[in-house]
């Protein structure tokens, strides 16, 4: 068990934000971070998020058929109560696929924090991210916990996010703020991620809190709502993870008027800040993606339906050909051609037209007219491609957002558990 | 335009055959190979093979929505007839996505074929292999055809196979005798491929010939059959080619007994050799994968039918973390965990049974009681790795192979067109 975030990473993301936003306090939420030993040396590995009375919650879950004993233990929670007093997450170890160990594992964690926090079990909400099929040594986890509840601080988000990160290069923030009804609420959130993301719905671990006063009816509706475009539309590898958890909490302490439905028109501003946060959030997962050196958008129109646009999106964005060619500045845009034959979905060769940046590369089942290497290599050799296909068949639309794959992949994951 | 091959991958795959197979003379079949100058230089880049009257064929293909222009030709060819004069294949350029030129350069090659080798268009069957949407320049094709078809031998088995190599690092053949009412055939295959391996049918390019006589509807019917757990169960990096294509051709000189039906029980021994050598083919394809260091074979059990097996033994043969760990000697079962659950087929965590090798890895939800990580470690660190997954459900089974990803992928596939 090795110093891995050391070993492996020494880098940051060439694609990294150049500045990192400072996040606000945010009333209702209290944060630490500290060592727990759990796997890593040197660095903070548990994070504590606090809140105040009556904070509702709402969460969105990887649909993976071996989903991580925290996944199970959030939803349940979900099912059971829409409060939540506290938020435990600790990197380093996933628990997933740890049976009996996995349960007692996040039953003992939520049962010491319940206690701690004076909350009822069904409040305390968990996360853990690391590697897969390792008992989890969640007495290293309840032993930090007192220590952690007495130290929170409404100033530590960014100890928090630190404390979750894996092969993630940086810290992954953003805030907002929205009025609703004239009274201005404040939303902050936090995500990590790199690997192992092709999220089939939030990716990894993500955590938006918001002092608006909203029902968890609504926050819910909100947060399914804005999954889809941000988190949902992303993929560095095309694995979709065991332990994907996005939840959102609203701690109500803005003192805006209640919101009794998703389609007040009053949420217009928070709704539209919100969408852009889970997007901001989603794209520096993205621009994490392990060994990334290119951020790549792929935007695919004139599909049958949105759903068969995003297919054939997904198939471009997890193509690995169309990803190494991507890495090595090559406009092989014949890989686009092939990922979109692949997709299953209907498509029309002579129809068909790609672009790279700005450049029209296809079009009629053949080359473009106008083509020109030089300035298609130009379009593919900046840290931002950007590919759009039109299959000329519907109004189906979609965009989504990948990295390359390059050897940094390969280092950090041949070696994830030496 | 530089030397593709020998700039990029001046090594022969660790997993080549230990010896090439030498493929004997069946009688009704001549080949040639030569150079053409499509786009490498100093090596050969056309193969032509010229077949008795009477010839029938059967071919299975891509299911891209963007076929190469000699996958269109050959299957027009097979709707109008069921008989074969001459074959003609080159490497260099797919003439993929080449739109109106791409229809021009099947419709001239097959035009001088039928008029050197005195048949109709439509008994004159095209491959094309290489770089995607440029034009193919078939008049270099057309020039060098006349010499081809004069010099064409019974014996140029290996010269035609290596012709038509683009990332291949070794020629890829086949041969076995099987009986048939007594009387021995033969059956000589070969193939090419290496990247952009998911055939949605047959890998890239390959060709069976036999001396069999067998009517096309019978040829048509073993392929189809034979097609599904050999070259259809094979996965290097979860792209489908434009151009995949595995035509059977059988001259009918073997003089064995007339045969109606694919049922009938005379067919047994010739079956049972076919889909060996399409298998055998299609292993020396993956043994061939770009960059490829180990051999993967995984095997699905108790799913709920084969083909729930199959996408779940593809969701494991694809996901990069397992093929990036399997390269690195770590025996990561949690991404097999993983990539079962993102699988989308019913899964129960609590029973899935994962074995790496011999060993039984996971149980119940967890780590194996007796698992051992020196032992799984060595499970996963030769040439040759096994996993299997019993999902303890149903009883639907599949078995897929593909190879590890490595750095020499990275490099083969980010300079490709360079």
């Amino acid at each position: 068990m090795t110093q891995h975030r050391k070993a492996v990473s020494p880098h940051v993301s060439p694609l990294a934000p150049r500045r990192f936003v400072k996040l606000p306090p945010l009333e209702g939420v209290r944060l630490s971070a500290g060592a727990a030993g759990i796997r890593y040396k040197g660095r903070t590995d548990v994070m504590v998020a606090l809140f105040a009375r009556g904070t509702k919650v709402a969460g969105v879950f990887t649909k993976s058929k071996t989903a991580s004993a925290p996944v199970e233990w959030c939803k349940a929670c979900l099912d059971m109560s829409s409060t939540a007093r506290a938020l435990v997450v600790n990197s380093g170890n996933a628990n997933a696929f740890t049976g009996k160990n996995g349960w007692e594992g996040v039953s003992e964690v939520a049962a010491a924090a319940a206690d701690i926090a004076g909350c009822s079990l069904e409040e305390v909400y968990l996360g853990s991210t690391g590697v897969i099929g390792e008992p989890l040594p969640f007495e290293k986890i309840t032993r930090v916990l007192d220590k952690l509840v007495r130290q929170a601080k409404p100033n530590r988000w960014r100890e928090a996010v630190q404390a979750i990160m894996t092969t993630d290069t940086y810290p992954k923030m953003a805030t907002a703020k929205a009025k609703i009804g004239g009274k201005t609420v404040t939303i902050n959130g936090m995500c990590k991620g790199s690997g192992m993301i092709m999220p089939d719905m939030g990716t990894m671990l993500a955590y938006v809190f918001t002092d608006a006063k909203l029902s968890a009816r609504v926050l819910q509706d909100l947060l399914e709502e804005g999954v889809g475009p941000s988190f949902n539309s992303i993929t560095v590898d095309s694995d979709t993870s065991t332990s994907d958890t996005l939840l959102l909490f609203a701690t109500g302490k803005a003192g805006n008027p209640a919101i009794r439905s998703a389609s007040d028109r009053r949420l217009r501003d928070l709704r539209a800040k919100l969408n852009a946060l889970l997007l901001d959030l989603a794209l520096q997962v993205v621009r994490d993606g392990e060994g990334a050196g290119k951020l790549i958008r792929v935007d695919v129109s004139g599909a049958e339906s949105d759903e068969a646009a995003k297919r054939v999106a997904l198939s471009i964005a997890n193509s690995p050909l169309v990803k190494t060619a991507i890495a090595g500045n090559d406009a092989n845009w014949g890989r686009v051609v092939m990922a979109v034959g692949k997709a299953g979905e209907k498509a029309d060769r002579d129809k068909l037209r790609i672009w790279f940046g700005k450049q029209l590369v296809a079009e009629r089942g053949d080359r473009a007219p106008k083509y020109d290497e030089a300035r298609a290599t130009k379009a593919v050799s900046g840290l931002e491609v950007d590919i759009a296909v039109d299959l000329r068949l519907g109004r189906g639309k979609a965009r989504v957002w990948t990295c390359d794959l390059t050897h940094g992949y390969i280092d950090i994951n041949g070696s994830y558990r030496s």
